[in-house]
C-alpha cells in the first residue's frame, strides 16, 4: 500500500478481502440453495463485476436503468433493476428487454397498466413489497391489492410474474444482531402468507427475493426464500460493522485522502476529502460526536486496525476534517495520505468513481 | 418547463436567473471596485462558465487541480485553486502553472518549502487566513506565523505574493442578516490587522480576498476588501434562503425527478432521486423535521413557489421520500416529475453532471 501513489482521493479496494465477501456470500447461497443476485449499485464497476463472473455468477441487481445499460455493455445478461419502474424510461427499458432477460419492481396498476401498454419485448415483474421498512413497496398487509396486482401480470403476454421481492431496510436500525435476525425471520413469514394467498388464488411459480445486507450477512439458513440481491456486502462499512452485519476485518475499502494542512492547537488535520468523496453520510457515536469516518494507519501490504481516537469529524464538498490526539497529530505530515474507513461505502463509491487496488491495479468505471 | 423531456434525476437551470445573479454580483463588485472572481465549484461546467465569460469574467476560483484542469481546457487563463495546496499532485500543478496565471493557498512553512523546492514555474500565491470559521487557514491572531510564512514567499523567486485569503464559512451558522454583516465586518478588521502588520514589516502589495456567498450577498460596500470569491449565488439554495441570502425567486436551479410509486396511506411519493443526486444534506425545521428539498409545482415557463407541505423526507442511495398532505397527494401521479429545490446546490451539481435549462439547452459537463 505505501508504494501506490495516490495524488487525490481514490476509492482502495482489497481485492482479497471483497473476493472472499463474495466466495463467502456466495457459499451461504449455494449451502440454501437459493439464487445469489449481488446488487451491482455498491461498486458501479464493469472491473469489480468481473470479480462476480470469475465465481460464475451471471445475474445481478441494479438500481437504475442507467446502471443496467452499463452492465449490458460488459455482456451481463439477467439484470433485475430493483427500483420502482421509472415509467419515463420506457425507450431505454425497450431497448434493454430486447438484449437480455430483464426484470422490472411494480406496485401499482398504473405501472403494469404502462408497461402492457408499452412494452414491445417481455420482461419478468417483481412486486414490490414493504415488509416494514417504510420506503418503497406494496405495504405487506395489504394482500387484497398484491392479489390484484399479480393477476394483472398473470392476465398479460409480455408481462412473466417473477415473484414478490423485498427489501427489509429497517434492519439497519436494529439494536442487535437478534433483532436483525427477528426481521428477517418476520419478512419470509410475511412474504410467504402472501404467496399462500396467491396460490389459492390459483397463481403459481411465485419466487421471493430478499436484498438486505444486514439480513444477508447474519442469517445463514434462506429457507423459504428463493434469491438474495445484498449488494454492500462485497465492501461492507461502519455502518455495517456498527449493526454487527460484518467484521473490521471484512471491511474491503478505504478512501485514501491527502494531507493539506495541520491545525495544531486543535489536533485538527484537513485532508482533501469531504462530501464530494465521502459523502455526507454519518454516523452519531453514542457522546453525541458525529462521524464521517475512521482513520486506519498504513501498512505495508494494506492498513490495520480502525483508530477509534482519529475520526473525520466534519466535511464540506472538497475538505474533511480530522480530529485526533496529540500523539498521532504529530505523526501525521502534509502530503501523507490518510485510510479513511467510509461510513457508506455505497455513496463514497458513486462518488470516487475509479478505484485502485492494494496491488495498484486501476479499476476504472 | 413542461416541454421538457426528462427522464432522469436532471439539474434543471433557469438561465435569466442564474445570469441575473451573476450580473447583480458583478454589479456589486464593480461598484466596490473589487475584483469579482467567482468560485466554479458550485456548477463545475464549462457551459455555464461561458456565461460569465459573456460579461467579461476573465478571473475564477475552483476547489481543485482537476477542477482547474477542466477549465483550463475551456481557455480560463487565471485560475485560483482556492484549497490548501495538494503538494502530491505537483506535476499536474506545474502544468497548470506553465499555461496560465495559476494561484495557490498556503498555510504553512512546509507547504512554501515544498513549493520551492518544487515548482518549475512562478505562482501567485494567497496565505489561507482562518477568520473564525474554524476549518482550514492560520487562525488570524496567529500573526507571527502569518508574518513567516510572506516572508518565507516573498523571499522566493517562484512565488509571488497575493495577499490574504479567507472564507468566513461561519455565516452559514448566523442566526441573522445582521450577524452575517458582523462577520463580514470582523473579518475585514482582523485581515486589515495583519495586513498592516506586514507593511510594518516591509512586505507590500498585499491583497485581502473573501469568499462566501451569504457575506458577498448580503454585504454592499467591499471597503478594504480586493477580491470577492463567491461560488454557490449563482444557484443559491434553501441553505442560503434560510439564512437570508437570497430571496427563492433567486434560486436558481431545480432537480427534476420522475414519481415512481404512492403510498395512499402515508400520503406519500416516491421519487427517482436520492442520495445520489440530491446529496445527504438537510436542514432542520423548527419541528425538528429533516427536510432534503422542497417541492415546486410545474408552470409553463419554469417553476411556481415552494411548496412548505411538500418536502423530500428521506434520503436512500437513488430513492427519495416525499412527504405531503392528502390535496397535493392526489395532484400527483406515477411518471410525473417533481422539481426539488435542494438544500445545497454545489453538491447535487456535483452529483448530477448535465444540466438542463428551461428552454431545453443540455450543458454538458
Amino acid at each position: 500500500m505505501d508504494k501506490i501513489n495516490i495524488e487525490r482521493p481514490t476509492l482502495v479496494v482489497d481485492k482479497e478481502r471483497a473476493q472472499r465477501n463474495i466466495r463467502k456470500m456466495l457459499e451461504k447461497a449455494q449451502k440454501s440453495t437459493v439464487l445469489f443476485r449481488p446488487h451491482f449499485k455498491t461498486h458501479q464497476s464493469a472491473g469489480v463485476g468481473e470479480w462476480f463472473k470469475d465465481y460464475g455468477i451471471a445475474s445481478i441487481a441494479v438500481s437504475s436503468v442507467d446502471m443496467a445499460i452499463y452492465f449490458a455493455q460488459s455482456s451481463w445478461k439477467d439484470i433485475t433493476i430493483a427500483f420502482p419502474v421509472n415509467i419515463r424510461e420506457i425507450a431505454k427499458i425497450n431497448t434493454l428487454a430486447s438484449q437480455m432477460n430483464l426484470n422490472l419492481l411494480v406496485e401499482s396498476v398504473e405501472s403494469i397498466d404502462f408497461l402492457i401498454k408499452n412494452l414491445k419485448y417481455p420482461v419478468g415483474v417483481w412486486i414490490k413489497i414493504d415488509v416494514g421498512y417504510g420506503r418503497a413497496g406494496v405495504p405487506w398487509h395489504n394482500i387484497d391489492y398484491i392479489v390484484i396486482l399479480a393477476k394483472k401480470i398473470q392476465e398479460s403476454k409480455k408481462l412473466y410474474f417473477c415473484g414478490l421481492l423485498t427489501h427489509a431496510g429497517h434492519t439497519y436500525y436494529a439494536k442487535s444482531v437478534k433483532e436483525i435476525r427477528q426481521i428477517h425471520r418476520d419478512s419470509v413469514s410475511n412474504l410467504t402468507k402472501i404467496k399462500n394467498k396467491l396460490l389459492e388464488t390459483g397463481i403459481n411459480q411465485i419466487k421471493l427475493s430478499i436484498g438486505d445486507t444486514p439480513s444477508c450477512s447474519l442469517v445463514n439458513d434462506f429457507s423459504g426464500v428463493d434469491e438474495i440481491r445484498p449488494g454492500n456486502f462485497i465492501f461492507y462499512d461502519l455502518r455495517q460493522l456498527s449493526i454487527g452485519s460484518c467484521t473490521e476485518d471484512e471491511i474491503a475499502v478505504r478512501v485514501a485522502c491527502p494531507v493539506v494542512a495541520k491545525h495544531r492547537e486543535r489536533n485538527e488535520v484537513i485532508i482533501y476529502g469531504g462530501a464530494a468523496h465521502l459523502s455526507k453520510d454519518f454516523m452519531m457515536r453514542d457522546d453525541g460526536t458525529k462521524i464521517f469516518g475512521y482513520v486506519s494507519p498504513i501498512t505495508g501490504d494494506g492498513w490495520g486496525p480502525l483508530l477509534y481516537n482519529c475520526y473525520v469529524a466534519s466535511v464540506s464538498q472538497d475538505h474533511g476534517i480530522i480530529k485526533t490526539d496529540k500523539l498521532y497529530f504529530e505523526k501525521i505530515k502534509i502530503g501523507d495520505i490518510l485510510l479513511i474507513a467510509p461510513v457508506h461505502s455505497c455513496l463514497a463509491a458513486n462518488l470516487l468513481k475509479d478505484f485502485i487496488t492494494l496491488e495498484g491495479e486501476i479499476i476504472r468505471r
